[in-house]
């Protein structure tokens, strides 16, 4: 099934079942008001969701109406623990190689990153940029898990996964490379982040979601209507259990918990592109010695979506545009 | 006014207000049900709540009960966003000095961390240790905070602090200097966070509460009931303000978010003690090449707590044992 949260006023909005083609939507209330409420009682409700959507995607039901993308929040709009990966190694070397970072990581152990949940952005709303002169974009995958005991084996952690989502994950290069190199992690490198309209079931995903514990679907970013890139998801060095594992190994993963996957980054990144301006930007420093991409500009519009064999839209996508920050003060 | 959480099988529990002296409560419900749903309205709900906390610090209420802190959850049992500082210099000196770290930090930018908010742990709760040989406390104070827009000045985010706590930051040695080299932030070296049982409003610290945005109390740790420091919190080197201003530089802050000092440190350390293991263990390896004081032992009891002018507890205690892990699987 899929699923999306509508404005409503209030800070968890209202949770919507979706049509498969993303054309029509119902309203879950009846069964959990909230996909937070969802979340939290998942074996209760979601069979009944479930049988909604079955409904749903069977031909017209009572109450549905036009799905509309900008209407939407996050699906789950705040919540109280997301953790981002870095799970394509790619990206990283890239990285390392262009500007001599020294990365020191424990071979087998992934790198996860703790990150604010308390304001994620609507998929659709204009993102208010405080700096025009280092943002960036990351297009990232993503899943939301059920309670996860501690110390959870890679396959019990996968077990645990309801949903599955897309992302722009937002982030400030100057402060990227100033708070790395700082050591304690990611605060004003990451501004808010954003979700894709429509939060899936795994199976939705048919055969891409992949008996390996990862999505095999491209990443289509695209800048102002132009591609900029279409890498897969196929190439993660760690699973979704393997990544799960090994954020629980010491503590409990409650309801809710999103884990994302880190920008996808592809070996042939100079073919199939890349999902952030970063990499690309690496990519011309080590074959010129010059970045002639540039960062975030106000006014930029930038699209994050992924397709099925059969061409659906899945999540559908992150559509929105960088305007000025104004200060509310 | 004082408030704590009963436990109650739910997983925000039930909100109490608290006696000032901490001998009684009585339930919250009518005005606010739970931490969240105060801190979410707190325009609205809070001044209700201090006029039932008035007539319970003035004599016998209706409903009234003793108050048992072992009954209790965190004071907010998870938020949707929790981020600890490290905002006394003199802890990090001690570190870099002991270990010839170097921590490449910014002059005029405090070091804050991205952390977990989704399964605190209850003050008085066994807690389960999965690692016998490295684990660590850190004694802290902590504010929450109301929503408070981006970009707001020091002056501003201090006016949006609603309630003050005290904790004990649990701390996997083995994994923090790991992860600090990585520069992504903690994951395992912090497992679940747990906070004293009594949340307060920064009028009942008194004078302690200080027109410097710093709290002027003494942290008071004890291990096995024996002295372990009591380092003051006044020499804090930033105030409040100034680190929510720093969090908030390039995006909102949602009401409940969490900012806790860091381990509380002076620089008479060698006199008052220290809250934290780790910086006992550095002073002991500056003075003799040697650390003697050992990792947290599977059965140490900590407690935690705080003073006011007289003599009365503030917070309640954090006042745990820690405990071999059981794996649920």
């Amino acid at each position: 099934m899929k699923l999306a949260t509508y404005k409503n006023g209030s800070r968890d909005g209202r949770l919507l079942v979706v049509s498969r083609d993303l054309t029509r939507a119902v309203d879950a209330a009846a069964v959990a008001p909230t996909m937070q409420q969802l979340i939290e009682d998942w074996a209760a409700r979601a069979p009944r969701l479930q049988a909604l959507s079955d409904r749903l995607n069977a031909g017209p039901v009572v109450g549905e109406f036009a799905f509309d993308p900008a209407m939407c929040l996050s699906p789950l709009p705040r919540t109280h623990q997301f953790v981002d990966a870095s799970a394509f190694l790619n990206h990283g070397h890239i990285m390392e190689e262009a500007y001599q970072l020294s990365v020191k990581k424990t071979p087998g152990i992934p790198v996860l990153v703790q990150r604010q949940s308390d304001d994620f952005w609507g998929p659709c709303d204009d993102y208010p940029l405080a700096e025009a002169d280092n943002g960036d974009f990351e297009g990232e995958f993503a899943v939301i898990v059920d309670d996860t005991p501690m110390a959870s084996s890679p396959e019990v952690c996968a077990s645990k996964i309801r949903l599955v989502m897309i992302l722009n994950d937002v982030s400030m290069r100057a402060h990227l490379f100033r708070e790395l190199q700082m050591g304690f992690g990611f605060i004003n490198a990451k501004p808010a982040t954003v979700f894709g309209p429509v939060a899936v079931t795994p199976d939705e995903l048919g055969e891409a979601w992949h008996a390996d514990g990862r999505i095999h679907l491209n990443m289509n970013v695209s800048r102002n209507g132009e591609w900029f890139g279409h890498p897969n998801g196929r190439e993660m060095d760690w699973s979704f259990g393997e990544l799960l594992a090994r954020l629980g190994l010491n503590r409990n993963l409650r309801a809710g918990t999103i884990l994302g996957t880190g920008t996808v980054s592809n070996k042939a990144a100079r073919a199939v592109g890349s999902a952030c301006l970063a990499e690309k930007r690496a990519l011309e420093k080590i074959e010129t010695g010059d970045s002639t991409t540039t960062f975030l500009k106000l006014g930029d519009r930038l699209r994050f979506e992924a397709f099925g064999a059969d061409g659906q839209s899945i999540f559908g996508a992150v559509d929105h545009r960088f305007v000025p920050f104004k200060s509310e003060q």
